[in-house]
């Protein structure tokens, strides 16, 4: 057995609760180097009178990767009190004890010995990572409001291009995007399915993407004012609609009143400590603060002096930020935050941030822009979830740009996914392109059908998907600012093959929300050669199979089951190139 | 090389700020299988710019252990940000790449990938785990205040027995021990030399050993009262001795007026929200609330009824303590909290205590009971430390009851030293024995030299030492009660010569401060058959070298600096059994 690759990290992802008497305990071995692996536990205080180290209970193999096999055991404890620890048995035979104190060989001395269990000491309902029930059924949008219609041309700054006057948009142009044009096409989304809007920034700004803020009090007024953000949530709401905003709580823009007063008075500003200003002056063009230099006398977002980031260990900034996160939860109502560069602002604040936020609205979302592993983000009392770029990359890789291999996809995602609790996995933000990245059709060089078997994938994999605005009829784009073209909005225009696709994807995903949102994941079928993948969903009702073919052969399935999607499916049990099927089987038949 | 045995995890122990601009970075890997570990870094917005993937910097090995070679890098980013990842390169001749997205095969289009970097995203000084500076100075000394010294025999409780009238006591004795007579012999304790004292409850409560708190506004009156304890802290600080009181906040004695209202009530008490209470009544003797059954009907501390457990997910719960917490500094002036059974509280409350109380006196500590693997509660936002019983049973497990080898215990101890981050290990609080332990001279059997080296031994480790009253004028007694007779104050029946030693010890820990707490910690002989150990503690300044020989033969060891303490040494170079020697050497010369 190979001692050294054995993990397990108490009160962590790997032993967590998932419901409030649902203690999952994970564990980490090499790939297939363990045998079996039986967990041994009771009562901290019943060791010696109830002896339970002489019972145990095996673990389930719960995932595999390219390096590891990971176990799981789903327990309770009846005075929400627990010690445990593995008793492991090596394909080579060879049985090992290990704990909080590490690894012996087995004995009746060893498994006797408290301290050697690691320990859930009690079982605290308040410290449990919640994640809101209603995120794990829905399905976003995410809208760039300067693009996606301009419904109101007596707001259009400037200088307003006309909507389809250019093909690729300039960093400076203005399209004259706006509020009215979401509420005018609501029921567009409705028709499409989609039951959550995640906005790009609102806010007052200089930009047209909005995250300079000047002011997060006052809404842009080229996308509107108050009163029509009002109505706007409201009529999501009644048509079912979440709506997240976007908080871009890491740095301000030049041109905000407190930056602008730091500029005039620099450190006599009492606005100076709201900032981290290295030496004065800090007016742009003076003291090194030219736009990617490395001499910028102040802390900003990446090296662009445009957007000095805030000092959030300030009580007077913590105070600025949590009064204006609640202040759009209590007055408009709210559904959710997005957090611009999440990562980079401090711990700290965003414990504060989560703290205020839920007490207002018990099932508010908080979702974190962070591209890379968040464990310590994603521990219950900061985040719900990530942009889950980390995951959907790697799903990408494989189906888009083919630069890893079918099992190497499968291993990557099944790391990610035991990098989290489960819970946090089910409502983990799954976009495969965003204002940030290329569009979806053009990295799949406008292979429709693999832009589409990608969607399809992602939409059968846990956590909540998204779709960015135009994907669904067929939009492309390069990076930003190509991939934030003027919606498309002529019929005509518009691949309606491609939106009704997406319309049947979201629809599938609501009919089999319980299954694909909390029911297991099983990779049963990965053929590297072949590019030719099957996995299962099942929970206690119903087991949907799906088989995506990558390749270019016809391949094979088993047919036995009832097919519910299906795309270059050729016959009952075959599909061509580059084309899937999802299945259906009830267990309760 | 074995893959499978890597392990790095960010923002952990693993990656870390130490100070301001020293972040350390951690790796693991599987004993002796790694030759050279290198770190590839720079800030995460310059790495297309800069290229500095086509740098990298080496790892030092930092311990080793049974199963893992650990490997440290102490760096900085000129912009707070950083993206790193690791070169292995394996004795075996293998190179790979180990990054935010698992291994890959060394290669330049790998390493040119920002997404395959582990990320620190900014240097949050507020997130920074902050140790108190004084805690690193600081010798513990430990007061069972019933059994310290009675300074006056007016608020003996009735039935109080004279000093030395038991030689073992009872649990529900009572000997007149109290605060005046802890303040009659601050003295003793300035000449022993120790510098803090850690009290058991002093609260009222019915016991002896004041674990269930009636009143935790109050001095117990058998103690005396508030301002004999001001009197007490007043005299401490003069003499430079801090001073830390235990707080039992998982639960209340059942004669609290809280518990009692809800004995009285039931469910229509203000307080049943208190405590977690399945049904009623919660008489103790009705309902199932009998000692020691698994029939209580409601939460407890073990399984007795005398002890109900709070609910500290009750504002009102949290409210009240937090109040005691801030109340017994602000107008008591004490220097820590001691966590009764920390790992039971909730975390959610435990930050509001660390946020509270560091808040009113910045260099507060705060230390948690709890005897397994603390993680969870050492990231900078809880605790300081914990009762390092996980540490110090290992080290008696060796030179004490001899059950496990040499290498086994520096394993054991290199193990608990990598869960924890430098600055952590540098406060652990350190005992070898308490009131809830058999005495360190009787798990040795009375064997004086096994006890005093054992002593000596984690007096040259990491953390700061606490000794157990009495223990310097070598008390013996088995587990509790036993090990809370009454202190032996009279010269001829105290162990004169342990003493001495135990002073010379304490003076030595003094002298060597610097290096004892911040220094590297190396060990440079461990021979299992000979039982003997040899390690090396070094910073800038000097080296000191000890030498611990607990066979039963002669050893030798390299005479080459000047000794500083020593035990059955026999020559210049050779130690006799059971013996030791510490030896000393300026860098600067």
């Amino acid at each position: 057995m190979e001692k050294a690759a054995i993990l397990h990290r108490p009160d962590s992802e790997y032993a967590y609760l998932y419901e409030e008497n649902n203690f999952h305990i994970r564990l980490r071995t090499k790939k297939g180097d363990v045998q079996t692996v039986n967990v041994i536990k009771g009562d901290p205080y019943l060791i010696t009178e109830d002896k339970w180290y002489l019972d145990s209970e095996p673990m389930k193999l719960l995932t595999t990767t390219e390096q590891f096999d990971y176990w799981l055991i789903e327990t309770n404890a009846a005075f929400k009190r627990l010690q445990y620890a593995f008793q492991l048995i090596g394909k080579d035979g060879e049985e090992v004890f290990y704990g909080d104190r590490g690894l012996f060989d087995f004995s009746e001395k060893v498994i006797a010995k408290a301290e050697n269990y690691f320990r859930m000491p009690y079982f605290q309902e308040i410290d449990r990572f919640k994640a809101p029930k209603w995120v794990k059924e829905t399905i976003w949008y995410q809208i760039f409001p300067e693009r996606f219609a301009n419904g109101d041309s007596s707001n259009d700054p400037e200088g307003t291009l006309s909507w389809k006057s250019k093909e690729h948009p300039g960093r400076e142009d203005f399209f004259g995007g706006d509020l009215q044009g979401v509420i005018d096409h609501l029921d567009y989304l409705v028709d499409l399915g989609i039951n959550g809007i995640y906005f790009c920034p609102i806010f007052k700004a200089h930009s047209n993407h909005k995250y300079d803020t000047i002011d997060y009090y006052e809404i842009d007024p080229d996308f509107g004012d108050k009163e029509l953000f009002r109505r706007l949530v409201d009529e999501a709401h009644k048509r079912g609609i979440k709506i997240m905003l976007d908080a871009v709580f890491n740095h301000m823009g030049y041109e905000s009143p407190q930056w602008q007063d730091v500029v005039k008075n620099q450190e006599k500003s009492p606005y100076a400590s709201w900032f981290h200003i290295h030496s004065y002056p800090v007016a742009f063009g003076t003291n090194g603060n030219e736009e990617g230099a490395k001499t910028v006398s102040y802390d900003t977002f990446a090296f662009t002096p445009r957007m000095p980031k805030l000092n959030t260990a300030n009580p007077e900034v913590q105070d600025y930020l949590l009064d204006i996160a609640t202040y759009w939860i209590k007055e408009f109502n709210i559904d959710a935050w997005r957090l611009d560069v999440a990562n980079e602002v401090d711990h700290h604040f965003w414990k504060k941030f989560y703290q205020e936020t839920v007490a207002i609205k018990e099932d508010f979302y908080i979702l974190g822009e962070i591209w890379h592993s968040s464990q310590s983000w994603l521990t219950g009392d900061e985040f719900h979830a990530v942009m889950n770029y980390a995951y959907t990359e790697t799903i990408e890789n494989f189906f888009v740009e083919q630069s890893i291999s079918a099992t190497k996809m499968i291993s990557g995602l099944n790391e990610q996914l035991m990098l989290y609790r489960q819970q946090t996995n089910e409502v983990m933000f799954n976009m495969l392109d965003s204002h940030d990245t290329a569009r979806l059709l053009t990295i799949a060089e406008e292979d429709k059908a693999v832009a589409q078997m990608t969607l399809a994938f992602t939409f059968l994999q846990h956590g909540s998907p998204c779709i960015y605005y135009g994907t669904e009829v067929g939009m492309t784009g390069e990076n930003d600012p190509d991939c934030r073209k003027p919606m498309i909005w002529e019929k005509e225009l518009q691949d309606q093959e491609f939106l009704a696709f997406t319309k049947e994807l979201i629809q599938l995903r609501k009919q089999y929300q319980e299954v694909l949102s909390s029911g297991t994941l099983e990779f049963i079928q990965a053929d590297d050669e072949k590019e030719f993948i099957g996995f299962k969903r099942e929970n206690d009702k119903q087991v949907l199979t799906a088989y995506f073919n990558r390749g270019n052969q016809l391949q094979s399935y088993p047919k036995k089951a009832e097919q519910i999607l299906a795309m270059s499916r050729l016959s009952e049990d075959q599909i061509q190139e580059k084309g899937f099927v999802v299945l259906v089987e009830s267990k309760e038949d």
